[in-house]
């Protein structure tokens, strides 16, 4: 059996109950580490507080291994437990859906345990889920590569006074181009997108194409650290949340359609220049900074 | 510290740790009925499993309690640490937005719990999430009133090629129209939509509209209980989904827009006609019937 378990987007403590128990089930364990490094902070005691938690070793698995490896870890899935973790939940990713449908192909039974992800807890931010139209992902701009097909998909929602989420670039173990062209990988450090980014990116599209689909005033919400203990808020103008210092990862941004009056309300906690330490204040038995998210406070 | 704890999809395990820690700190829980009645089978053992685990007693809350009472329950919260529970996570719903609005406004601090709900969970039958449009809801139709504002939605969805997701109508404690116009209120018994009924109102709105938005060729994914461990997905043309037996409730309706390879692939397992017991398959160890959706098997 191979149980794909999400763990939430929190810290160790969004694990649900029954994926701890599959967890503590399983003869071996694995993480994928490329969507969820940065949260993770795997660099640090992160992996060792987990491994407590469950009281199994980790085998932490970057996108190469999982995409050239998977199916030796199917194979052992075949014939004993083995639970394969995923920050968030299972089917946030499209690489979890290739995953699962690998392991059918080779009869393995599969089980899934599902989480909060990014998709649903965005919810936080008072805009109702049901009001938004496509998601956008928003890659980083380099010299020579600059897409912008989200621009479209942003203008369609627009126009029917749509909510639209932007999930915004990671990039975790990237090969340089220099080291493909000479056949030994050597990789960028990890890179995540701000939301300052994204909006002069989006401002700098909007300029080229000028159709009129976002400019400085548009109103959006501009969200850090989701589900975390230090997670931060704050809505306001495109040019507004341009001077917002968010703090580290991972950020993604909503472009806000019509609103409802109870979407208003909400809204105005998180306005720009409003005390935001008053809205998801960390009560004092939670500061003892065990997380991924407290260690980077 | 008002603390709104989402309780995820499954039964009383799908509880994040965060979540169990919260609830244990309190000194009085609150768990909202109207939106998880049917989840919960609270007329069963269910609320009895809850208060064990959380060594708590649970006062249930219907939609009147909530929304008439709802300031009792914040300014218990002022002084002390309260817990309110919700199935799936606290923002699939409207009523929780105006909750925390509420709470906000009497200076109460709000602390959210994030978990698993349909509207990420919806992810396992291989549709990718971002290939969504906006959400729409089918309620039932009477015999003098028959909305059909979803209609349009999905149209605007079909054009643009993307996913829809149906979320089916839920009558918890409804009062019926004649103990209304009496003045005290009767109740009717609990409904919930079936994925069969969601497809004979969405053909009669075809029939009446003609503007080609669906029809019995459809391609569909039906879901009932999705989270649970007796979850049934079934894909297939609308026509052939008329004909599936999902049984007990949740169900939701996923109508398809365009598909990429890999969704295709997923969607396979889920055919008409497959065998289904071989996808999402109870390992003997979680057979145990301890849950909420376990007491329906």
């Amino acid at each position: 059996m191979l149980y794909i378990v999400g763990l939430g987007l929190g810290d160790e403590r969004d694990i649900t109950l029954r994926g701890l128990e599959a967890i503590r089930r399983c003869t071996k364990v694995y993480m994928e580490a490329y969507t969820s490094l940065l949260s993770f902070g795997l660099a640090s005691d992160g992996l060792s507080t987990l491994e407590k938690l469950y009281g199994k070793s980790i085998t932490v698995s970057d996108r190469e291994a999982v995409e050239e490896k998977a199916d030796d870890m199917l194979l052992e899935a075949r014939d004993s437990d083995v639970a394969f973790l995923v920050v968030g939940d299972p089917f946030g990713a499209t690489t979890h859906t290739d995953l699962v449908v690998r392991a059918k192909k080779l009869g393995v039974d599969v089980k899934v345990v599902h989480n909060a992800s990014v998709m649903n807890a965005i919810g936080v931010c008072g805009l109702q889920l049901y009001r938004y139209g496509e998601t956008v992902s928003i890659p980083f701009f380099t010299d020579t590569w600059r897409p912008d097909s989200f621009y479209e998909k942003i203008k369609r929602n627009r126009s029917l006074r749509l909510h639209t989420l932007c999930l915004l670039d990671i990039r975790v173990k990237e090969p340089t181009l220099e080291s493909l062209c000479r056949g030994k990988k050597v990789y960028e450090p990890p890179r995540f997108m701000t939301i300052n980014t994204a909006i002069e990116q989006l401002l700098e599209v909007e300029q080229n194409n000028n159709e009129s689909v976002c400019g400085e005033d548009t109103p959006c919400v501009g969200l850090a650290r989701v589900g975390c203990e230090d997670q931060k808020i704050v809505a306001g103008s495109m040019k507004q949340l341009l001077d917002v210092e968010f703090g580290p990862p991972l950020h993604c941004l909503v472009i806000i359609g019509d609103t409802h009056p109870l979407e208003e309300e909400m809204l105005e906690f998180y306005r720009v220049g409003r005390d935001d330490r008053a809205w998801g204040r960390i009560p004092p038995a939670c500061r003892r900074g065990r997380g991924r998210c407290g260690q980077r406070r």
